[in-house]
């Protein structure tokens, strides 16, 4: 990766969930803003699907919500996404293909570590996330009731549903179609791989309202075909790593809160147990984490609401590119921030 | 093609929208019913993506709107659908990889030919088909309005929408992803390709709900891998071919009665010169044909109705795997046939 801003907190010999050991195993990560003295000002704000820290920042500034004049916010970038322990930049035995399964969990004790272990912290502020930040936001709730007063997931879900896997799996198809992956010991990347995920993605990152309208066009893009190339191979392009992708794609498709030792499998007592206060936001046009799975949730968390975002733009509602959405995310968390807890 | 209990109609020099000439074109098709003596009890019920005649016939039977001892069906076969024209059965030059461009128009082209000139029907008593079928059945009424008094396209649409061309590039790019696709020119199938399409499908050809309530349950599947493997991959597998696939793929995308000679590109000017009584029915919860796109074009339509198939089946609720949906659409056939025209 070219960008050097961030720190890496070492994780030592960390073991996973899936009960290989991660030798070394580093957390990357990015603060914006001061700790306090009274170490009570952190906010975690951790990365999604193939995201990278400066990739969250579009939530974070001056006069938001995520004010780093006010508060320590801490992005934490997921485990697989090529700058935290991945395939890609994990030496060998546990390199490339044979970097071993990440689940969401694994990625909250991570980030749990980190700011216990290096900041001290005994109570955040909140925790909130977009997509499998959403994912890593309900399971930091679960996992850790007593640290986490507040969470807002927008985009995302306590359990990634069948269709949602579904919908992977035909993204995962069309990367791993290339016989260029070489079962994950390319040398090159799979560049016709990652051009078809793009293509595939591209269906179910936008609703079929947004393509109607054509909205790409307020993107900047000129035609149907410069939005597919431009901003879809595109960001598959961006120092993505075709093995990288597949780990983080695992994790999302196993995302389940229920799976947290001690709750058994079962999801519903999961959310049940779920005491921070939330505002789940949904985009209203989401094709694979539609409402309906939200509104699912929040009807088992004691203490939650369901606010969706309206309007076209699907999954990307959270995902920063639109003003609009962007405004009404930073809403819901200064109204959340606000709130006794 | 195993199947052999159908009949062919020589098309001749075939000249296509494109530009090039089938030579010896070959339209497959079987009828159901007898035509009478006044030659005016005649439907067209032409395929969908990939399907063969056989896989139309659910919709056809004693007692059924389309009843063979009161109608003669004729169902004809896509050309590039492996029984009429396509990749797989044409001689060289026009073989495989270089078969050329096939537009929703020729096939109706080719339909109205066999209607008129084998069997020397002048008026039909209505046309219907399910996905590129009910596209097709668009093309019929805005090409042939003198012949059509009565149209029910259901789960498709007039004009491929952007979102659809999106779906369907994800599709096409899994199939192509495959090295051993060879641009067409393969020896064997790409089996692996093949696959891939079939798991992008798997999320657009059924609703989030669907996968949500496990309804692939009630079709014997036993869990949701066994769906994607037997009802997905098995269907993809059957008797298909790459090449055909990107054929009708091809044809699919650029669907659009506006396309009609004389209409200048004009979508809804083409639609408000379909003059035939028309009930459109959209799935409640068709990813790819959404019910939004059906009333676009119904309030365009002088003399047609929106009637949703309501349900969880998404674009399937016209595959005829759910006798609940099959019911609701043969109940929309029969009013159709019974209202004057």
């Amino acid at each position: 990766m070219s960008r050097t801003d961030y720190d890496v907190f070492g994780l030592g010999d960390f073991t996973l969930r899936c009960g290989l050991t991660l030798r070394d195993a580093q957390l990357a990560y990015k603060t914006y803003g001061r700790l306090n003295d009274a170490r009570d000002n952190a906010i975690v704000y951790p990365t999604w699907y193939s995201g990278r820290h400066w990739e969250n920042e579009w939530l974070i500034g001056d006069g938001m919500a995520l004010d780093p004049s006010r508060y320590f916010i801490i992005v934490t970038n997921m485990l697989g996404n090529g700058l935290s322990s991945s395939p890609s930049n994990t030496p060998p035995p546990f390199d490339r293909a044979r970097f071993p399964d990440i689940a969401v969990l694994d990625n909250v004790t991570a980030q749990h570590q980190l700011v216990t272990e290096r900041f001290g912290i005994e109570r955040l502020v909140a925790v909130t996330g977009w997509s499998m930040g959403a994912g890593q936001t309900y399971q930091w709730a679960v996992s850790f009731p007593e640290m986490v007063p507040r969470i807002l997931p927008f985009c995302g879900s306590a359990r990634t549903s069948e269709h949602n896997i579904v919908f992977l799996e035909g993204v995962k198809g069309a990367l791993t179609a290339d016989c260029a992956w070489k079962h994950g010991w390319y040398t090159e990347q799979p560049w016709t791989g990652l051009r078809a995920m793009a293509r595939v993605y591209a269906g179910w990152g936008f609703s079929q309202a947004f393509y109607w309208d054509q909205v790409y066009r307020e993107l900047g893009h000129t035609s149907l075909e410069d939005f597919l190339v431009d901003f879809w191979e595109g960001f598959f392009l961006d120092e993505r790593d075709a093995n990288n992708l597949l780990t983080m794609l695992s994790t999302w498709q196993r995302g389940d809160i229920g799976l947290t030792p001690g709750v058994d499998g079962d999801t519903e007592a999961a959310l049940r147990s779920i005491t921070a206060k939330a505002i789940v936001m949904p985009g209203e046009k989401d094709l694979y984490f539609p409402p309906e799975d939200n509104a699912w949730e929040v009807e088992r968390m004691p203490n939650a609401e369901l606010r969706v975002i309206p309007g076209v733009w699907g999954h990307f509602a959270g995902g920063g590119q639109n003003p609009v959405d962007t405004a009404f995310i930073d809403a819901g968390l200064k109204e959340l921030l606000a709130a006794p807890a």
